[in-house]
């Protein structure tokens, strides 16, 4: 993981483009003051090392005592900062929202793993490229620390066949014949078919697509699916996307398939993080 | 609202930083196509301008049969594109996702618009700085699109007084004093306080804020605070902050503040778009 | 204050985008030096934390004596870098020019404000926003440390209204309307409307705006408008705008007005700073 | 001269990074219009290319009646724009900024090569790089617009040597033993030594410097100088800096330089440009 | 493809930072006139989309006649431009350099891919990451103009194990222990590993290693050691890497390797391209 | 010399947007170590700093035992780095990447420069600006190490008047009268002009040009018109271009030229560098 300056100062300066204007108002910018970050509920953690850079740019000296994917109980102070309070109020609220925005999807991400996990250990939870615009780095990062991986990360470097891609094709035997083409073009990669039906998972997997990934098909359904299939490419392999949740997770995961497919991490209410200064 | 073409660019790179190889290995990169979005549920669209300029970008002639701000209903075509289909695949998940996630925002923003006004059609919706990091100019078009308003944008132009500043203070009657030279050095704004207790608020208003803001304090315990503070301080601005909702916005709306302050629109899940592509 | 690398980079790189070929032909880029800034006449420092970080950038070990804002007289030595010759020389005038534009600005700036506190000690300063085109951070602090406070940021977060509104309604009265309409819309700020009368004064008041900024109307008018207005409106705010300088800042703050909105600041000659190298 | 996105798009997001609320609010956003920008005084106008960009941007037609370089009379329309209230109002005042800031440098450029001129038709303006912070293409295009040339765009593509070059030998002759160097190693430029003193100038030209730049000297001293210099050194270029302005840019002519370099252009009011808005 | 104009706009002002000084002090800026672009000998052209982009921003109306990807005969024409000559000189050089740099990749990569395909039609050319710094997206067009592929995009998004990562364990054991871990782990992706030695690849085969990259074996013994590890593994990828170039690719076509992986494509002269200027 | 971050970061986040995942699936990201790099071969290092700031950011702690411009030999440790396995990765091909770019430019810089000297000590090779497209800065500091100057680094700094210029004057007079002009006008440059004839050249230097650039010009030919123009012309300065490399640079040299120009160091195969990382 590298965190690049370019965005510490984008979030910095949409939010503090010319200076603080409260703390110069009220007197105070230049008093020594310490801040401290705590957990408000037991989560685990994300955007820590993001919010370190932010701290540090905004010029104070923060140290970290748990890093991101930590899990900590509510209470558990994670984080101080010292500086001027000047210094300490400029890093405070983008430092605060990205680790709140990070830690919620790290936690919802490691409950899907947990989940995932009970129905199959071998599972692998794979997050998709839905993240929250303009913050792709820090959710990859929080979906690290959750325990999942980056599912694709755009067009440019992972081969993925849809529906959308099959329609420009006169007749169905041409867009699998033209997979098959794709696949022998991309030997290095895992070719990747979206499919609704066993017979497309098959003609798919026939045409040499390294990777199935069903798209809203139902668990029980899918266990049968995947029989069959594994029957006969049992290289293959299967994920599930469309629907793929904490709730439904073990369900899932013990229908065979490989990868569970899931946006849902990106979703939900930050994890609420507890910020209090002092002076020193 | 202006869209930059620098956020364009970083959102579309960062999707698509080289091409699309699916539709290059497919063969299909220039076969002239069609894409159309529509809603899946009804909602608040927002996004759509953002959207239009990333499918520009990408290349397709986009058009917007409905804009942000619309409220459509489930199933509604409201924007379309053409293009070659290495064209339309580049723009499409970028321009869905940020549509979803405003849509959401918007559509959340909204609800929380109409429950207030029926409380008090006069209330108005501020929506604060915690937006996705990185979308911020997003965020507040979708706010807007809603019908609520930015809260602050930052901390280089609104005077917000929190606990966190006060704590620099040896006494608290120190920190009013700063207060009130803060107000007198900033008189084309409306200076905020944030407050949790009558006396607080009462001090801060002597103090010369413009602007209280209480912190989770219970609208039957508002109601009577408010009336007590605004027979003494009769122009000055109460606005509520902390947990205010779409399930409690009347309610709060009904205490007689002036503005309803959240957060919880940027949280929860986007609105669902479908995207269908078609051969032209 | 915080000040972006990126700002930093951009002012640097414009000067010096492959480093300094005179040094280098000379044969002296790696001899040791101290580089020493002095005001040539009395002046307020202006843009020194900007200064700094253009030497850091440029290999050099700052050292600042006086930062912005101090009042220096002639001759003072106030700041000094350390580096070789190559980096002296690579950082030398983007940050003696930077100081001299801002020590400029803030120098002008204390004049006028030291000349209207003369009038009234209340009255407060405000510098508009027609800064030098590519450097509003650098003038934002620069009017700070001359004892200003910024006027408006920019469009998105102020409301002003002008001429070049209401021209665009077919009746006045619409725009008043309008007018009323968009203060209880903006609850959280202060409506600021410029007005050329006493008559469109006192409507813009009753319309609900916070802040009224006269345009150019001169002292003695203006003081008698001021009592009208303030007897019905005590708590209004009333600026005075157009043609305020070092000059009449006294006289205007004689008027009753709350605040002096200039440009003047942002428009004369730099202010002087010799530099000085010495090997080491 | 080109114009870059990259410049327009952060002068433009500087100043409105959101949207215009003033427009929103008021409900005229989406009301047409037509913007006119008419000089207030007689001037040579500038920047007009960049304000044109400027307001492309912000979604208007802009239309140039008379472009950078004009010499225009008060109360010259030169310029107007259509386009919504909202475009209009987002591009206005950035696009108005520029333009009298470039104006102002345009008008005192012409003025300095206009009586230099009188004195040697033959002389050339160079202004200095001590162009505004963060505008430098801006004041290249103004400069050229007012007839002058850049006197060096930076340390990577000139030499040019100083005394705080020569500070760094240990004597003297060192120095000028580096110089001769140093112009046998850039035999495709001009290499230029700033002098003060005959003595100094003599030896600069003896080591091989193609450009004598005079700092600070009188007239009349330097009219004897370059007698003497030119019969030995008929090919030199001889310049003066330091104080060379307006007033005294005739005198300075008329002494036999070839180059008068200054920075003064940059100093000074903004030309006055009146913008008016009318609804179409 | 997607061509970024922050690419463009980076390349142009690079050389054109503030406007061309030789056609304005020639007084031809406004000249009409056209520009054609021909090879100079054979070559597969490349850069043309982004040279294309290059001129449009220089401000003249370019037309393609021939697209990168495309063979052409010495002397054809494949490209023109039409503006003043201000603009056609601003764009001239940076599209020339990147037509020929990446016309050059385009030639020598589809010579390898001719060579490749001679020994075996279904050998894919991959070309590694050592692309020109800074030209990453030219350069992965002009290996896509040239009918190979990009080996690895980057260490974000492709799994390839080196001796570099093996010598962080202390037994051989472990580091494939971790292997199988890292592949169980990353199901979406074929896992690569570097091997130079039959019986490391048929460890990290048995690891689960999707590709084997084999590093400077010659291929005679290729031949044999494919024969071995396919009989074991059908599935897996063989990949020659280190030293493969156009006088040998057909040579490892024909051991039986998939893909051949090459940077030499990058290397060498770029393909001269003749720019001829007219007045129109 | 001077690295911009900003630099830096670009190609750093092109290789590595989001991490690097070998090293963390490997389980090795946090493990310490230390990576070495050695030249493969006889060579002229360059790039060294810019490699050194590319480890740095990714977190090692390098250290440079030899820099840019140092000769080593084949097998010579010449900079190493400290730090984790992860980090170490990370930074690794970049570093190299740009180091064997740039010293192979300085390693054929230098023998061309050696083998000119041979022929005249005085002569300077100065090399185009066809450098790598978005590699200028590391290619400019690569030709410095290699003991040569830039020849003109844009269009807005050095006037050379190419036939494109021509071309726009309906008559050769009208050309040499606008050369005249142009000469006058830019007092400090040393204009320069492309010539293939001596008649042109001496039509140039009788216009006012400082520089004649003969393009293709046979070295016996030119020794011939060299003395021809310099017995007119004593302080012209000739250059040599088009076709100038290694092996003909000597007898380039002895034809009395000034200047030899050359792109041809930008192109062919980078310098091999050995890099291996063992743990710490």
């Amino acid at each position: 993981m590298i965190i690049y300056d370019q965005l510490i100062e984008r979030l910095l300066s949409e939010d503090v483009p010319y200076g603080d204007i409260t703390t110069e108002a009220m007197g105070i910018a230049n008093v020594s003051g310490i801040m401290e970050f705590r957990a408000r509920f037991d989560c685990i953690l994300g955007g820590v090392s993001e919010a370190f850079a932010v701290l540090k740019k905004a010029g104070t000296e923060p140290e970290i005592i748990y890093n991101s994917g930590s899990k900590v109980k509510a209470g558990t102070l994670f984080m101080t900062a010292k500086g001027t309070a000047g210094q300490l109020h400029t890093g405070w609220k983008v430092a605060q929202n990205i680790m709140e925005y990070a830690s919620g999807i790290a936690t919802r991400t490691r409950e899907i793993v947990d989940n995932a996990k009970k129905g199959n250990p071998a599972v692998v939870v794979a997050c998709t490229r839905k993240s929250l615009p303009g913050a792709k780095t820090i959710c990859m990062n929080a979906v690290e620390a959750g325990g999942a991986v980056p599912h694709r990360l755009g067009l440019s470097e992972t081969f993925l066949m849809f529906e959308n891609h099959s329609v420009f094709f006169e007749k169905e035997s041409d867009a699998y014949a033209a997979l098959e083409k794709a696949c022998s073009k991309l030997p290095e990669k895992k070719t990747a078919v979206e499919a609704d039906s066993l017979d497309a998972a098959l003609r798919a997997a026939k045409a040499g697509a390294g990777n199935i990934q069903f798209d809203k098909v139902k668990p029980e359904t899918l266990k049968e699916w995947i029989k069959l299939i594994k029957a006969e490419y049992p290289h293959i392999i299967i994920a599930a996307a469309g629907g793929v949740n904490a709730s439904n997770a073990e369900e899932y995961a013990l229908t065979g398939i490989d990868v569970a497919v899931t946006s849902s991490v990106y979703w939900g209410k930050p994890a609420d993080i507890e910020v209090v200064m002092r002076p020193l």
